[in-house]
Formats: structure tokens, sequence, C-alpha cells
């Protein structure tokens, strides 16, 4: 199972599996110019007195003046500093092109926009195969509450915090028998989506209109001038199909009218309709705000990500809501 | 900004922004006594010859042990492994007790089910402030497909790949002026949810249940004998109340029978009944295990972790579905 003939492929899949920040490091040759690598061997070596560490190629361009600098610093990026990455990973261009620096204590460039940054003396360089161990004092620090980019297996990743104890929907735990529990994909999706509905209607109390007529208004707020068949291939899926009896409720209440052409009646928003819809997207937005305030950005974000892969996976085929229509239909210039 | 004047606490904040796997680093001393600790100041240094770093507190107790030895084994956590993370984060009691080691190439410890382990001989020893770096030529490794454990901030991180492209619904950028995109949190949990709900019935044609026949079905099969308002006090928030004709239906197809009792009717599964939920929950069960291997059982979940925290910020007030009825009710000797 273990591996002594070395393989340097296999060795980095191992190095992979232990997860990184991405950093920057910085530093100022004597003729002015300015060097940047991005590096993920950085870490912490001493709290007093206060030191870091990390490594350098030794056929890296940038060694020398990282040698001869004395000074350098290291910036943990944040999320998304992705782009920052990637250019000072690669070679050649001018990489601090188009950046605007902070002053620092030394000559060496002090990016901005970073989760912490650490302004170093080179203490000790010592030789590490083929490459260099700069271990230094960190002369001054800050930070800031940007989330942090993350490095593992070779790609970039986003890191939730893992409760000591992950959140309980309910006070007892279920016996082994249990059919069911709080664990079960189905049921969280569903209550996640009710209660943001029902947080809607409790902030919309006016409105007065179901979910499903709301669904019904929304895509013609995307989409105007379908017909009923084609408002099912957007609705059809969530398994209450829009029906004659719908469309003709909203008309009755003025907030959408039919268009009859070539004996197929199309359906469009009236202002009225329009407006009552823009309404509810606009409390959607509030509650999704609110929402997101007490997850946080950074994980709103991770379950958005990973909402849009589920149904990425789990899609029936639904048309593109948001695609424009057909040529043969969208010149089509209705009145 | 910039801190120069050193606070320790606000040095180690900054320094927790750089987000780190977690490893244990054991190591067996001449007297045959085995010490391993918890670190996150791993890395690698050099790919050939294959060498690594950590530092280790000169404050150690074990600290001569890992001198001596020479030998030593840094074992990278799997995500699992967070007990294991902590014991040896300890002092004091027998760390290895219990635990079942490998066989390696040295007397040093050698831990089950991590991500990943180096076996690896001492080549340098540096001094680093108030620790020590022990730099290590790398003499075998291996490495398994566990997600990691990670650390970042002081608290332990679970992560998800950052895709370079996130996943898109729609195949065009909505305009900037759009009213709402993929991206509304709303629109993302219910089409997750109802396009699970569609995969269920695509492999539940023969049951032709509606979804909400099927809630109230699900519920009984977790607390049987309820009142239609008890039932709704579970389902009302859905937007869909209960009605007395859904019961009549379910009645009528020999799902569920009433029990009147006191002038109120309540409400049980029949054989039937409860054999047509099993069979809709087992559905649901293949259909979440299909959509897991998709994501991967990580990012599954990290998804379930983040759907509960939502569920938990905007619970309306739901009663516990699992929690046993209150003793007065739970004692009734219903016949």
């Amino acid at each position: 199972m273990s591996q002594t003939s070395f393989d340097t492929r296999a060795f980095r899949s191992a190095l992979g599996t232990f997860t990184t920040g991405v950093t920057i490091i910085t530093a100022r040759g004597n003729d002015d110019v300015p060097v940047g690598i991005t590096a993920n061997s950085f870490n912490s070596v001493s709290m007093s007195p206060p030191m870091v560490l990390w490594s350098l190629a030794k056929s890296a361009y940038s060694l020398p003046i990282f040698k001869e600098s004395q000074h350098w610093n290291v910036h943990v990026l944040a999320l998304e500093q992705e782009p920052l990455s990637n250019r000072f990973a690669s070679r050649g261009e001018d990489k601090f092109s188009g950046l605007e620096l902070d002053e620092g204590i030394s000559p060496s460039p002090l990016l901005q926009g970073c989760a912490a940054r650490f302004q170093c003396r080179t203490l000790f360089v010592h030789d590490g195969g083929d490459h260099i161990i700069f271990v230094g004092e960190v002369l001054a620090f800050d930070h800031s509450e940007r989330p942090p980019l993350v490095f593992q297996g070779g790609q970039y990743a986003v890191t939730t915090r893992k409760p000591q104890e992950p959140p309980r929907l309910t006070t007892v735990v279920p016996p082994p028998d249990c059919v069911y529990t709080e664990d079960l994909l189905g049921y969280l999706l569903g209550r996640a989506h009710f209660q943001l509905l029902y947080q809607l209607r409790e902030t919309q109390q006016a409105t007065d209109l179901s979910d499903h007529l709301f669904y019904i208004l929304s895509v013609l707020l995307i989409r105007d001038r379908q017909s009923l068949a084609e408002l099912n291939a957007f609705i059809g899926y969530t398994g209450s199909p829009v029906t004659r009896q719908d469309l003709d409720a909203l008309t009755q209440r003025g907030l959408i009218a039919a268009e009859s052409r070539d004996g197929m009646s199309r359906y469009r928003l009236t202002a009225d309709g329009r407006e009552a819809s823009l309404h509810q997207i606009a409390a959607a937005k509030a509650v999704e705000q609110a929402l997101t305030e007490r997850l946080g950005e950074s994980d709103a974000q991770i379950l958005k990500l990973l909402l849009k892969r589920l149904i990425t996976d789990s899609d029936p085929g639904l048309p593109d809501l948001w695609v424009a229509d057909e040529p043969a239909t969208s010149t089509e210039n209705l009145p």
C-alpha cells in the first residue's frame, strides 16, 4: 500500500490532501523591480518571537531578489482573489500591472483586499532539497474578515465551519428503526423551500396570491406572451400544472391578459400583474437577504453552489427560462 | 491598520486566516514509548528529494523523543478523524489506547483511516523561535480518497471544490436589469425541491399520490392518530393546509382511517397506508442516494448542514415531528 519508490505524481497527490490557504509573497529587488509569487508552502512557526516560514523553488526566477531584499510580504488571499492567485502563479507578464499597493514598512509591494498580510524580515535561509526555506520575523501584520481562498487536491476550494454538533431540527434522537429522519434530503429541501415561502407570505399579507399563481407570474415576468403549453414547460414539473382555470383567475384579477393569434391564446402581464410580481420578487429578495445575513455571505454562496449542482444533476430537461425565444418567435411583432 | 506592537491574540487571529489541514505526527522513543501530537504546521518542501517540514513547540513534552527517534510519521487526518485530532491535541492520557496501528518502516506508530500518511526521517532540525522546525525526508507515503479535515480561524471546517465557473442553469447571462436570475435563493430551493419530487414521481408512477397527500401520510408515519388541527400544525406552513376533503380522499382510498373520541376525529394509517407511505419514503431515499453519488458524499453532507442551518434560521415555530407526544396524550390508551 505504501509507496517507497518515488512516483512524483503520486507524491503530489498525497501532499494535495493537506489543505492549505493560498498566499502571494512579494519583495522588491535593489533595482526597484517588484517580484511576487503564489505559494501555499507558508506556515506559522513561532508566536514569540513572531515567525513564519515558506519555501521557494531553487529554480525560481525571483530567488535572487528574495535573497537580496531581506524583506518580504506574505498575503493570505481572500476567496475573491482567485484571479490574483492565478496571475502570480504564472510567469512572464508584469504581475503588478494595474494593482494598487499600500505603503508598508519595507519597499516590498503590499497588496490590497487580502484576508491577512504579514510584513517580514528574513531571519534564516535554509536548504530544503529543490527548495529554499525562508524563515522570517513578522514585523507587522493585519487581517480582515474576508473569507479566505483555499487549495486542496490541486484545486481551489471553499470552506464552511464544521459545527461541533450538527444543527438538529428535533430535540430527540429518532430511534434507529425510524423510517425517516430530519436527515432525509427531500425533507430538508421541502422544509427549507416551504419555510422561505412562509416567510414570504408573512411579509406579503396584502398580495394574497397562492404560490402556484406567483410561479405563473414569475415566469411571465421573464418571458412574456406564453401559451398554456409553454407555461407548463416551465411549471409542469412542480406537480401542479398550470390550468385554464388558473389563467382565468389571473385574468379576472386583472394581472394577466390573453392575446389571441392563429387560434392560440398567449398570456402577458398587465401593468398590475407586473407590479404584483415585482413586489413579490422584491419581497423574496428581502427574505433572502435576511437569511444570508444569518448564514453568512460565504456560506450562502456555498449553499447556492451546491443547490445549482443538485439542480443540474436532477434536471428533467426544463427549458432555459432566461434564454431568448427562437428567432422565428422573437421576431414576431406582437402588437 | 497594521499592528507593529505585538498583540499575540491578534497575531493568532491573523495566522488563523491561513487555512490548513490537520495532522497527527507520531514517533517512538528509545524506551519504546510512543508519542503523538496534533499539528497544523506541516507543509511540503521539496519534490526531489521528497521533503516535508513541521514545527514543534520547544515546551512540548514530546520534543526529546522526536529529537532522538530520527523517524516520525505525519498523518493527514480525514474529516471523520476529528475526535482523533482532539485526542492528540490534549495532554496526559494514553493517546494510543485502543488504536490499531499499521506496520511502518520505522518503529514510529502508523495510524489508520487517514487522508494521507508520510513516513519520514529527520534531515535537519532548525531553530524557530519558540518552536523547533523538523525537516524530514519522506521515505514512504500513501493516501486515500477520504475527504480531509480542515482547520481555519481556530475551528474545524469542511471544504467543497470551488468550480472555475459556477454551474449555470441558463446558457445566457441575464441582462443586468433582469428582475431575478437563477441566483435567487427562493428559485434555487423551489427548483431543487420540485425536481426531487419530480424524480420521485418518475420512479413512482404506480402510487398516484399527490405530493400533498404524501406529506399527510409521511407525518402519520412518524406520529399516528393526529387530528386535522394537529396535522396542520405540521403541514399548514407549506401554504396548502390539510382539508377535511384530503382526509376523506385518503379514507376512501383505504390509506387512513378515522377514530372518533370525545367528539374529535383522529386519523391513523391503515396497513395499506403504511405500506404506500413506506414505499414512497424508500423511493425518496433511492433518489437521494443517486443524487448523493453524483454530488459526492462530502458535498451532500455540506448541503444538508447548510439546509439545516437555513431551516433553523427561518423556522416559523413548527412542532417537533420526532418528539414523543405530551405525557397526557401518550398515556391515553387509544383502542
